[in-house]
């Protein structure tokens, strides 16, 4: 892993890798991770996937993290108690620090409903000098269980499922987030906008 | 994580997300991940480190995993029992694959010894039709134990430090790998342009 061979060869003497400044500065920008927090049906996945999409149009590495590629990999061997939900964000958050350090744009699209949890994400990042920007998708309960679009309000509400938040479960909204979107006040693209100077804010892009 | 909100603004209908293909076709190339296995002081680090920095130095997108980076952090509530070791390996080739789908040359820098354990990452691989290119750099233990940089194999042989592969915990050979490097008869750079050569045979680059 970490052995460091002592033979030299040619004009190669010995390579610690690539620094990070050196290849934010081939990048021409640091990377860092912005991290979507609200309730499910929020809007958090529309506003990630075209903010995604935005970026790599525009040359900018950029990878969403979100239920669909964590749950079915890397998390797959987790359940839903508060430990396996517990770390299932600390693995998340390593991952997204992975993604900061190679100079990427990781957009991680997570209800992430403790405040704790997003906190120990935002340490590792400021342990590892690599920004985290925490966006507060605030959707009113009301209005996300007006469009459940998979019927999954429903369900929780019939008891058919359990620990929703929302409703039998705690969303512990954001105290400082960098950045707080009203989605009932703005639309996807005024959202991916907001995003986007917040990004440019901080030299992302 | 998948909610799929029904309001729709502006021109904005839904963003199913970027798919691979349009990320790929930004990106002009597949993304994908190089695997180098082998013992300890095999030279592995130093001919990943170096592939890493050209590859970045060309404009590539690419990141290396190594034991500094994930056994601090996302393994680094994992031990190393034959599970532990296994469920490490695990959520290395689930980042890899992560960062192969995000359009990325993914450089695995691990000795993982067991051949169950790096057909386990292919096998995640290829389910998600990405490429997963094995390298074996093959010094032999005898030149490895020579170079000892960190001195563990002398720990090793004088007990001080067990279950030390090579020494009293087996590396098994990979049978079929995309490529050998013998670093006993090539220098650094000679392995760093055969991998860049299996990578360009692959479209990687």
């Amino acid at each position: 892993m970490s052995e460091r061979p002592s033979q030299k060869s040619g004009s190669i003497v010995w390579h610690e890798g690539l620094g990070r400044e050196a290849r934010f500065a081939h990048l021409g920008h640091p990377g860092g991770t912005i991290w979507l927090t609200g309730l499910s049906a929020s809007g958090k996945s529309t506003i990630a996937a075209r903010l995604e999409e935005v970026l790599v149009a525009r040359g900018r590495h950029a990878y969403r993290l979100d239920g669909d590629n964590i749950r079915h990999g890397l998390s797959n061997n987790l359940g839903f108690s508060a430990a396996d939900r517990a770390e299932n964000i600390r693995r998340i958050g390593e991952v997204a620090r992975l993604f900061a350090d190679s100079g990427s744009v990781a957009i991680a699209c997570f209800i992430s409903p403790y405040r704790e949890a997003r906190a120990m994400v935002r340490h590792l990042h400021d342990a590892a000098a690599l920004p985290f920007l925490e966006v507060f998708v605030d959707t009113p309960l009301a209005v996300c269980e007006a469009r459940d679009p998979k019927g999954l309000y429903a369900k929780a509400r019939a008891g058919e499922i359990s620990d929703f938040t929302g409703v039998d479960a705690p969303y512990e909204t954001p105290e400082r987030p960098e950045l707080r979107l009203d989605t009932t006040e703005h639309d996807v693209e005024a959202c991916v906008e907001a995003c986007l100077g917040l990004l440019s804010e901080r030299g992302l892009v």
